[in-house]
């Protein structure tokens, strides 16, 4: 694989996601310029020297990029794409975006003008704590890079956004973007609104007894943390990937449904049977990931 | 409040539960014995000096004590006292449980001959791992300890568990054994429920795609772990607290269904609005945590 290097690189959207694109390309790029509309980020993205120059104007900011990292929510990458970014870029540009789901994304890479390389990424990292001042050059790494093709990914595209993933130290993973939308369903959108139904069902009873909110420990804790997700993050992410969250909403159902009925019928017995290899699937999911993380 | 003080205190049970009580308890009783089906267990409870005697013969443990504690899973506890633990004590002993469900233990409680002193307990304190070498003396520091009376609790029993409590540096918090176990349902034995079906749900995809299990991250770790928990434990939990669990997770399934309805007909500043009293909700509890954390 060749290395990768930037003559400009343009991260469009700087949060805690784009911040920390720039930190760890910092010695990969000759200039790194950021788009965002707060000023105060762009202050503390220059002050901090995330980047050499900052500004609030998509055009401005991507005009001489070679690559443009597109760290922003789903929806306002798609409406930068369908909206003027392909006009504001040089042939030959290479464009990833790092949006939660994929196949509206790679969909409205089509729109992009040929000659344009583009290809959608998702990085499966993250962070309690948003905004730039959070932001960490190792953010990505050891971390699963998700690249998703789509009609503007050239074999070059490719091999220049694996360089890409490489040089922020993470692991890529190639799969299609229908493929992701539907693991992340699963593992991701559909936790997510469970924590959120939880938290729901919980503050119906906290309005009854306040002991409720008492006595919520870790196991609460645990299990509501993602329903304080920033919402129109969320609200993106659903709306761009509904079907597939539904499908799996269907198949959670059933399987909780198949435990409550072991459950009435005080069949025991038949309920441990159940939760016996989920408890086995946890462990061992928790074990491969220890495994990976001392590098076996 | 008098202080607390045993003359001999005997711990039934020495996993991390009992053996952390032992620990804390230390200066507090002249004599401690500890009681446990295991051999190891017990070497263990001896040669760290948790016990001053130890003995798998439930009678010869609590024949001589003021105070039994009884740290087993919920059905062993139930069949103690229905069996022949208050054949075995003496008149005026204190015996306080810690089992996670109240309501069918202060039921039982009822079978002890008058003259026992017996109370309900519910630390809300745990840890990761089970085990008496895991044991911790200040497990319960600072954590609510729900105390539910019981047909034998005598106001004098009262004073005395609260001391116990105040003796473990925990905050007790007095209710009835049904609205415990309602609270509990809510916080604790739906979150497991939903664990569960959530690895059941995302084990059926995992057979499809492995790559499931390789992207999934920090939120499907958070929303999984309550489902790796011993089996045991959580099968008497659940079989002790069938109706309030069946109840709430008839409250949880309507919460569910109208986000899931919201999100299909892509009503997405419905979903919103569900979501956004969530959201506060949840980030609401945290800062109250904190709060008693910090001790303010």
């Amino acid at each position: 694989m060749s290395s990768f290097f930037a003559r400009h690189l343009a991260v469009v959207g700087m949060g805690l996601m784009g911040g920390s694109l720039a930190l760890a390309l910092r010695e990969k790029a000759q200039t790194i310029s950021g788009v965002d509309m707060s000023a105060e980020a762009r202050d503390y993205a220059l002050a901090h020297h995330i980047v050499d120059q900052a500004t609030d104007d998509l055009r401005a900011g991507v005009a001489e990029a070679d690559v443009v990292l597109l760290a922003a929510p789903v929806k306002v990458i798609i409406s930068m794409i369908h909206g003027r970014l392909g006009a504001y870029l040089r042939s030959n540009t290479l464009v990833v975006d790092i949006g939660s789901t994929k196949a509206d994304i790679c969909e409205a890479m089509r729109e992009l003008p040929i000659g344009i390389q583009a290809i959608g990424g998702h990085p499966m990292t993250g962070k309690e704590s948003p905004g730039i001042d959070h932001s960490d050059a190792n953010l990505y790494r050891d971390r699963p890079f998700v690249l998703c093709p789509s009609r503007r990914t050239t074999p070059a595209a490719r091999d220049r956004a694996l360089a890409l993933v490489d040089a922020l130290g993470a692991v890529p993973i190639e799969m299609d973007a229908a493929r992701h939308d539907r693991v992340v369903a699963a593992i991701s959108h559909l936790p997510y609104l469970l924590s959120a139904a939880l938290v729901a069902t919980v503050s119906k009873e906290g309005e009854k007894d306040d002991a409720v909110w008492g006595l919520a420990a870790g196991g609460f804790r645990d299990m509501s943390r993602l329903a304080a997700q920033d919402l129109s993050m969320m609200g993106d992410i659903l709306s761009t990937n509904t079907r597939a969250v539904a499908t799996l909403l269907a198949q959670f159902r059933m399987q909780l449904a198949m435990m409550e009925a072991a459950l009435i019928a005080q069949e025991n017995g038949t309920l441990t049977d159940m939760l016996r290899p989920v408890r086995q699937a946890r462990l061992a999911w928790a074990h491969r990931q220890e495994k990976i993380k001392r590098g076996s």
